[in-house]
């Protein structure tokens, strides 16, 4: 398998203001694919915005899975020969509800929904949380798996993840600032290296930047292999930027860690039951 | 609940020497109780060295658990008014099986011995591992937890403990160098501060250092957080130093990461299978 160049375009959208932060999404897939990318990955709700007041808000901005952006990223997909990995405010109009969501499009077309199933703070006010597991689509790219934000740091779901073959996991985040030392990388950045390394796959994070209604974030976009080192990244910095690597995704099909390990293989699931 | 001091004693073994590490493990613990340490860590295989050049040499350094190794610690314990966890290679007579044990001797004596679980490359050729869960242990320092080193990169025996109600987890270990990015923390030490992080416990681990028989060591001795950052370390330097960290153990019993988190309220075990 040949090399993959990874782009993760951490935007600054505008909150309330979709035809604008579409219309900046489509200029970073551009330009990414003019850098040479195959994959494209955006940040969690990268066209409404997070910081909702309250369901109303959220309902005026979601959109359906064949709704405008789907649809745009699809088509750019299409265009470009690419695959393209955003999250959305979905609308989920069969079930009367909303939904945290990242999609996967490629020159086919629409390929997998995920629903985030841990969700953070005011966002059960706002969302329906997903009972399903982590899709693992087969793509040119390798084995691709798609999570939301807070779901990452749940080492639970990401080794399902890996158990059910994903290779490469890609996650749209809005990554609020809290404190941490100053010497030290975010904790978010910590979990996502810890569980590309336990798992051996390959984690490509994508962040937001631009303070929202008080919100800042973390700006801590960020790529790793699957012995947990930065192969771009992490950004950290709160401002827009498109980090690029290059990796082999197949790579993370060994998962041996020296001559008798195996990260998955050593497990010993019989003892996990509580 | 006061402060506990904690010490990790990262130890330069020698190897086959056992009375002469014992001597060493002794003027350490001394040392660190001097420091005002409440509860010492050693590192794994403390006293018999770790690179056994098979099933022969390692039976004619093990000890049982009534053993001078650890008869000496609960001495030592007992006239100190200290804890002390540390880890030997165990001659289970019973059984006929050698484990590599971590054991947790107080004032009381042997309060707890824990067979690693997790073993390591050719660790099997010469112990039988473990299949019992890290034991929790009430002490005056809050609730205490035992592993041995690989154990603690798998994040479904770290969940299990933190379920468990393990506030302090101590790990004595054996961490052999491999080549990682000079700008970037060693694996072992960034899975310590995920494993930390997401279940908002405090981890302590106690390395080695010495080269033995071509083997060399990280010197990674660490202690974490619930945040997952470091209170004392990581050394990351291969040559015995002790490590002294301050913290409040009970600490680790809240694990809110904000108004409406909580990192283990909010797993969904019910859709973590397989």
């Amino acid at each position: 398998m040949n090399e993959t160049v990874i782009a993760c375009c951490q935007l600054a959208p505008r909150f309330g203001e979709p035809v604008a932060n579409r219309a900046g999404a489509r200029r970073a897939i551009i330009d990414a694919r003019a850098r040479g990318a195959d994959l494209v990955v955006l940040p969690e709700l990268a066209v409404s915005g997070y910081a909702f007041a309250g369901p109303q808000e959220a309902w005026s901005l979601a959109e359906a899975l064949d709704g405008p952006t789907v649809s745009g990223w699809a088509e750019l997909a299409h265009e470009l020969g690419i695959v393209i990995v955003g999250g959305i405010c979905e609308l989920d109009a069969a079930r009367g509800v909303l939904c945290n969501t990242a999609v996967l499009v490629d020159r086919t077309g629409l390929r997998a929904a995920y629903r985030k199933v841990h969700l953070w703070d005011r966002e059960p006010e706002v969302f329906t949380a997903g009972s399903q597991p982590p899709p693992v689509l087969e793509t040119e790219h390798g084995r691709i798996g798609l999570m939301v934000c807070y779901d990452v740091e749940f080492p639970e779901w990401v080794r399902l993840a890996a158990l059910s073959g994903v290779e490469l996991l890609c996650v749209p985040v809005n990554w609020p600032r809290s404190p941490h030392p100053e010497s030290e990388r975010p904790g978010e950045v910590v979990r996502v290296q810890a569980a590309a390394s336990t798992n051996r796959i390959f984690i490509a994070v994508c962040d937001r930047a631009g303070r929202e209604r008080g919100v800042d974030w973390i700006g801590g976009s960020v790529v790793v292999d699957p012995g947990g080192f930065p192969l771009a990244g992490p950004a950290e910095r709160d401002a827009p930027i498109t980090l690029i690597a290059r990796c082999r995704v197949a790579d993370a099909a060994d998962k041996r860690t020296g001559e008798r390990n195996d990260v998955l293989a050593d497990r010993r699931p019989e003892l996990y039951g509580v």
